[in-house]
């Protein structure tokens, strides 16, 4: 415990308090001369149903807070995942904060801001002294509210939130000399996971006979076209696909590839064929009807969690993949 | 815009509340004859650096409202993602909710529980009035924190964070007779996902000469054995691996499966051979120091966020697999 208050650390003590996590919100009210003004907080909460009541605090020292002190009324924005942006231009101070923002009309004058999780309109009710802050409580007096995940912000930096999964079973593990193998390790989860994707795209893939090695060339060549057979063999390296000549010939031979209109000869590069391209279509049709169930299953919320989280791990983990996505004519 | 507070469906109030996410508390304190009271509250946050102060708030009609207001001293635990079981105790009425608790020490009375990610002892300041609540505002006096990852509230369920991942790249999709393919796909990040893990077992892969097929075999008999050939066909399916005659004759030549003791002939069951289970630790320590590995990459929040957000997915895509997990005995 540290237990002298006059002496914490600042830093520290803002990282305890880090670990309670929060939305991101911002509050908007307007100056009497019709300046709009806004700041992004943390600080909120609900209070009270009946009536029907919010707080947050402001620091004394903000540039705003005469006008939150004598405003009538003031919004609060519970900020969506997409709106990290403008929490960070409502973060800093100087600039003209609404410029270019599109606003709602809002009964009682202060700027209502668009595309958040939720909006909440506020009488301001009473202000209370906390310290270097001000807390505001507002009777909320209109509010609406959409299914955009929100914003997170957790230890100091934006975060995503996903609801808690039960449990895929409750049997533990089998030890085996040593290394023990579970339910819990990420790396048999991503696998089951993956093939389960994987299992909807089977009918497609046993309908044009193709091996999943075939689904991953054909995948690639259809991003990113045409490559020579040690670029297809680099890129596919990681999935343990081995894109050697025995490849490359029944690939040909089977007219799922084909060689460039340049090509050189024998060795390429190559492109997915037209029989090929009708192969893949087939297959990506199946995973866009999968993908789109999936996230109708898991929700959106947590399909932004998942997506954001097997980005970490792709970056966390990457090979030196050569860059699959970047356009050959970028810099 | 709902705008007549007074018809406000509490539901739907409460709902539109719930897209702000929070950490969840629990806030204890001892009344005068010595009892511990504590109670689960997620309106907890902070309010100021300078003096160190906190706030929550309580219902007026709860039944730990009158030791809460005559305490001079209170504690706020910031709940870590483990400890979901004692936020619903603190929910609860009624019960003996400190019965079997380890408490720790604290100078000022309060009960300490264990276990959180954070916690806060505080001096009670300021008692406000804020609708069907009184606002709580402490002064720190003492405070400690670690890093285990927090639990949180959002829309009305626990919930897990992690924190926002940088893009894998900034490049859009690929464009495929209608059927699109971009790195935002949930089915292309699990295969990366997954293969880059993979990856990192490909020594001892090549090192056994085993497969991938050949690893899930074996994966799968470390874990339950014996088998018979169609139970190992129908544990394997969806990895797209054919536990076929061929496949189980060419194991079984190379030594790394045997037949089980009971064995009744050319149809098994099967079960892992010496060689095989040499074979597949050698595989499972590298995926052992992998998972590791990528636990300190990811951090531990992330890696929970990341567990819980594929079980929810498998648990969304199962396609009707035999429980692996449950062991043969239980019910």
């Amino acid at each position: 415990m540290q237990t002298a208050p006059s002496s914490f650390d600042p830093r520290d003590f803002r990282r305890a308090l880090g670990t309670f996590a929060t939305g991101v919100t911002i509050v908007t009210a307007r100056a009497q001369d019709g300046t709009p003004v806004g700041i992004t907080a943390n600080s909120f909460n609900s209070v009270s149903l009946q009536p029907p009541m919010v707080l947050w605090s402001l620091a004394n020292t903000a540039r705003t807070r005469e006008v939150f002190s004598t405003s009538s009324h003031w919004n609060v924005h519970i900020l969506s995942n997409a709106q990290e942006q403008l929490s960070n231009r409502f973060a800093r101070a100087g600039e003209d904060k609404f410029a270019g923002l599109a606003l709602d009309e809002s009964a009682f004058g202060a700027p209502l801001l668009r595309g958040c999780s939720a909006r909440f309109e506020c009488r301001s009710a009473f202000q209370y002294e906390g310290g270097d802050h001000t807390i505001f409580v507002g009777e909320v007096v209109a509010y609406d509210s959409c299914a955009l995940p929100p914003l997170l912000y957790l230890t100091g930096e934006y975060a995503l939130a996903s609801r808690k999964a039960a449990p895929v079973s409750t049997e533990p593990q089998a030890d085996l000399a040593g290394a023990s193998y579970s339910e819990d390790l990420l790396g048999y989860l991503l696998g089951r996971a993956h093939f389960q994707f994987m299992h909807h795209l089977r009918p497609a893939l046993q309908a044009y006979q193709l091996s999943d090695a075939d689904f991953f060339v054909l995948s690639l060549l259809s991003v990113r076209s045409p490559l020579s057979q040690a670029d297809l063999a680099a890129h596919l390296s990681y999935t343990g696909v081995h894109f050697d000549a025995a490849l490359c010939q029944t690939m040909l031979a089977r007219q799922l590839l084909a060689a460039a209109p340049d090509a050189a000869g024998q060795a390429g590069p190559w492109q997915i064929s037209a029989h090929g391209r009708q192969a893949i279509a087939a297959v990506l049709a199946l995973a866009t009807q999968a993908e789109e169930a999936l996230v109708a299953r898991l929700g959106e919320i947590e399909a932004a969690a998942l997506r954001n989280l097997l980005k970490h791990l792709i970056l966390a983990t990457d090979p030196g993949l050569p860059k699959l996505w970047r356009s050959p004519s970028a810099p």
